[in-house]
């Protein structure tokens, strides 16, 4: 079986490296859209072409499955994607709302994301489709921070109080409740310890790495992991020697190979 | 006389107010390569094939001239859009190096940028050439910051503090005494009030824009301003409608009609 995994960039790395200890018998494609990121910016068209010609390539590759790491291109392009290609494909904005439902009791979550994912309110679809409540809030200066290595910095930590009061303050005056918080884009997980240290007690933080895989791992019928090696190829559009660099940093390994491809544009 | 402008996004915008000003009996036309935006995080390779092709359609719509105001397509791609245009082409490294020269008695700069733009060392290189010494810094959280809105914010405060100090440290272990700080990017002038009180008193903050348009007009022998009412076509290749919301902040004027252009990718 191999399954293929995109994102624009590194993030979904997160989900690959979840996906890889869930489903360790599996052969993995990923593919990092680096020369046109980010998406978290970009207009539902503009995602929707750039998403659909990357599960287009994958699928090319022999992808027989495909897992859309990017909540961006989830939110803004699951249907062009499953229109491009003939292959079941699992967005991770589905299974964000999917943990959420496991962790809520109150049933009222808060989102953080890009500000694409929030202004589609994808999350928020996806929530009331499960019977939450979703307030959402877009914190695009997070990526950045992330990308500049700011994890442990006191203006990391002052961008996250204030996003997260102005995410709190806008639950109150609605009157609601939260009892969880989706990280709704793949670079927040490595902020998940400064975010856990921001929220109100009480508040359970939840990534959808772990998700995502126990859906994929349902969906394929995967046994529980064993003893496999994995085996994984990375392909990205711009630089590989940023890719090995800055990727090893969100799979938790090293990457020794990225192949180029030209995708256009 | 059509003079086009080349941005990878809204930056430019600075630039063309200044060529709008000094050049007003000019037309304009404008393209922002928003689909692909940002250059600054991405090769030389990549950053290459985008401005030459953006080039190539603003002379395909009739351009005579062309200003680069994107610091990173200047910075890395100057030589790759000049062989893939039939017109003279002015990059806005070379005229914020020049600006610099006739800023600094001292002979030493200091030079802020984007990730790319700074490890080009393209400033260093053309500030060498006027006998000037550079010392340049990496600034990757300024532009999301702008773009935020986040112009007059205790956060962006203690960015600039952190980035300058540690610029002026750099500059003191080399034993340089700067006069001078280069904005090597066009969001930057956004926030030249904060900028200026966070630089020790003596040094002089400049952008390129102004002295671009300067070497424009005296490249195109151009009378001195006078009552003409210059036109402007705005082109994206992403959304228009935030084209024309964030562009107006930069050109400090309202802009009416955007059109969409594919370039592929």
């Amino acid at each position: 079986m191999k399954i293929g995994v995109f994102d624009s960039g590194f993030g979904g790395l997160t989900v690959l490296r979840a996906l890889l200890e869930r489903i360790p018998a599996a052969d993995y494609l990923y593919l990092g859209d680096t020369a046109r990121l980010p998406y978290g910016a970009k207009s539902r068209a503009t995602v929707a072409r750039y998403a659909a010609s990357s599960a287009r390539f994958l699928v090319s590759e022999g992808a027989e499955y495909l897992v859309i790491a990017c909540n961006t291109a989830s939110a803004l392009a699951l249907d062009a994607i499953r229109e491009a290609v003939p292959v079941p494909v699992l967005g991770v904005v589905e299974t964000g709302a999917r943990g959420a439902q496991v962790s809520s009791h109150t049933r009222d979550v808060l989102v953080i994301a890009t500000a694409a994912t929030i202004e589609s309110h994808a999350y928020a679809a996806a929530c009331a489709e499960r019977g939450l409540q979703a307030i959402e809030k877009a914190c695009p200066l997070l990526v950045p921070l992330v990308e500049e290595g700011w994890i442990d910095h006191p203006v990391t930590a002052e961008v996250l109080r204030i996003y997260l009061s102005e995410l709190m303050e806008q639950a109150r005056i609605e009157g609601m409740h939260p009892d969880t918080l989706v990280l709704g884009c793949t670079h927040y997980p490595l902020l998940r310890a400064q975010i856990e240290h921001a929220v109100p007690q009480g508040i359970c933080v939840i990534d959808s790495a772990a998700v995502t895989a126990e859906q994929a791992a349902q969906a394929l019928g995967a046994a529980l992991p064993g003893e496999a090696h994995p085996r994984a190829r990375f392909f990205a559009t711009d630089s590989v020697a940023k890719f090995r660099a800055l990727g090893s940093r969100f799979l938790s390994r090293a990457i020794d190979h990225v192949e180029l491809v030209d995708l256009g544009g």
